[in-house]
């Protein structure tokens, strides 16, 4: 957690959406610019499954935040304007309460007895943060990937909690091509001996199915033609040494793969990894009244926009349409941009050229 | 091996593309059909990357092969008309030499003392096999998959061996997403503590290992639209007993993944997968020659046809699109069947009645 990050307090039994109860969650978040004195200025981010609540630099942490060019001063998520507010999944390792928290009732970590993880608990959770704020009216939720879902179950929730919905790179529901892709992410950390049936020792994790999950996340996170351009048949360096080796590194997506597999493993807990991303495969909209259309229709929005990017693999394209439509019939001013990023999943991580006009024109065309 | 299976042993040194050499290497095939009085009627078949030189049932077994429905009298490749032969690839494990085979010389399995495979090798294996049964020149070499690559190789090196070519969902060089799914299959085979960097014991091999890399292959190998047809959001029946269980098998494609790992992964040796893997990410027809251009240039085909299909994770449509395009350079008689199959890169292996026609109409249509 951050110098910026704040925690708050959910008194008492807070009840998981599946079965069982978490006693008094702690939720960590961060705010950028100020709420207005009509409190109806706020905006609530919902990230995907491994950011923390920093989303982007503050005076309190000038560091950079996960979504550092979309939130400040005269940016698309203008915190000179509006209450950016970025909660802390529940369930997850950065200040929240999940699986590696400790467990007041028993003084050891929650581990594998942590109660079956849902998006509507991160939702639900998210939206009691936000009532402690004193908000009752969000402006806008903002989700991004898994927090698209998130974002979607708060506003089947609570619809009148949130006037507007931007769903990026998100969906209704996962189909089977992504739920294979991380259910095969889950088995490759169990499968790693030092996982122990989640008693890992914290000094000692299943780095190495870390790693291995983090790889085949890449393979779902960007797309075949970024790295038809970025890389090709190049190969590294090492080759030479590694000619008669013939299973070490040779090809540069491979040391892609190594480099981004050591940044990423160090920094989150497994158990919380696999509590979320089963959590990303539960969600279903339709399960909100017994199909997608009755789901919709708990909603109460003024305006949605859709944004989807040609060649996301984990939430391809179609999903974004399909959101949309469904969007579309129950609130009027529901905008789908299709974006032609190469960069797959992850371009809303990493194209904020192409992101941060259309977030823009979101705002700027609200009346606020 | 099955009961229908020959050998052949190349005596005498075997030199290997890259480095090294094998001593009298043994080189396991099946035929179909008998070879005529010109020797002229002979179909050699590459096989992808897993299966063995047993493609199809015949008298002397009975068992169905990994094409059954292509090779057979009155079939596509019709034993009727044609001498079909099936060569196991070399670093292989089913008849041919490979890493799992003994090293004369040492009394020992070659595990990683295997010198590095490429698909060259394994066509100048099948080369010599094909010589050896007194055919000096082929009607027909047949690829699919990674067996495109090897009959690739197989006409740039000995163009006077060959009058024409068929590739079946394969191409001229691996792209990095491929590389990318083969490298990280080959690298849960290495985490596998029972790997023992190759030293794993034959009754108790890395199975852990071969069951991801398995499911990870299926993953490349199928396609998001078969699944969202056969699975959508389909859940097992034991769900209800999971129910408190977060990671255990939930949905429907979960479970298949795990039957097609439970089927596949005891009966292929993990060092002879590792080695064929490589060899697949290396191959690059560019290298013969100093570039595409150059290495279409040294073949001499009567006839080329290219089958891809659109939903091919592994080898996009694109890179079919590229290959008829090359092949036609140098070949008139050059065609490409794009097929609409949703079943990805495993069609030509389930979607038969779709490849039937295409391979069919090719013979029909040759001047035999």
């Amino acid at each position: 957690m951050g110098p910026a990050t704040k925690t708050v307090t959910l008194e008492g039994r807070f009840p998981m959406h599946r079965a069982g109860h978490l006693d008094s969650p702690t939720l960590a978040y961060e705010t950028w610019g100020e709420l207005n004195e009509a409190h109806d200025n706020a905006i609530l981010i919902f990230s995907g499954l491994s950011p923390s609540a920093h989303a982007a630099s503050s005076a309190e942490d000038p560091s950079a935040g996960w979504w550092e060019d979309m939130i400040g001063p005269g940016l698309p998520l203008d915190s000179d304007l509006y209450h950016v507010i970025c909660v802390n999944s529940l369930g997850s390792c950065f200040g929240s309460t999940g699986p590696a928290s400790i467990n007041a009732a028993t003084g050891e970590m929650y581990r594998l007895t942590f109660p079956v993880l849902t998006l509507e608990d991160v939702a639900e959770a998210a939206y009691r943060v936000v009532h402690k704020l004193g908000i009752k009216k969000l402006h806008t939720v903002i989700g991004c990937s898994m927090g698209g879902m998130s974002g979607l179950a708060f506003c089947v929730r609570h619809p009148e909690a949130a006037r507007n919905f931007i769903s990026i790179s998100s969906a209704t529901r996962a189909l089977p091509f992504s739920i294979a892709f991380r259910s095969l992410q889950r088995e490759v950390i169990r499968c790693d001996p030092k996982w122990k049936n989640g008693d890992y020792d914290p000094d000692d994790p299943p780095l190495m199915g870390q790693r291995l999950a983090r790889k085949l996340g890449m393979i779902s996170y960007r797309s075949p033609t970024e790295w038809d351009q970025r890389f090709g048949r190049q190969r590294t360096t090492a080759t030479e040494e590694n000619v008669n080796d013939p299973f070490k590194i040779a090809f540069s997506v491979e040391a892609y793969l190594d480099n981004h597999a050591n940044k990423f493993s160090g920094g989150f807990d497994p158990n919380c990894y696999l509590y979320l991303s089963r959590a990303s495969d539960l969600f279903d909209l339709a399960e909100h009244g017994g199909s997608l259309k009755s789901g919709f229709k708990r909603m109460d929005l003024e305006r949605a926009l859709v944004i989807g990017v040609e060649t996301d693999l984990l939430f391809p394209i179609q999903q974004q349409q399909d959101l949309a439509d469904g969007l579309a019939e129950v609130c009027d001013d529901t905008k789908l941009v299709r974006l032609d990023c190469i960069r797959g999943h992850d371009s809303f991580l990493v194209d904020m050229d192409a992101f941060r006009p259309v977030v823009c024109e979101f705002f700027e065309s609200c009346c606020t």
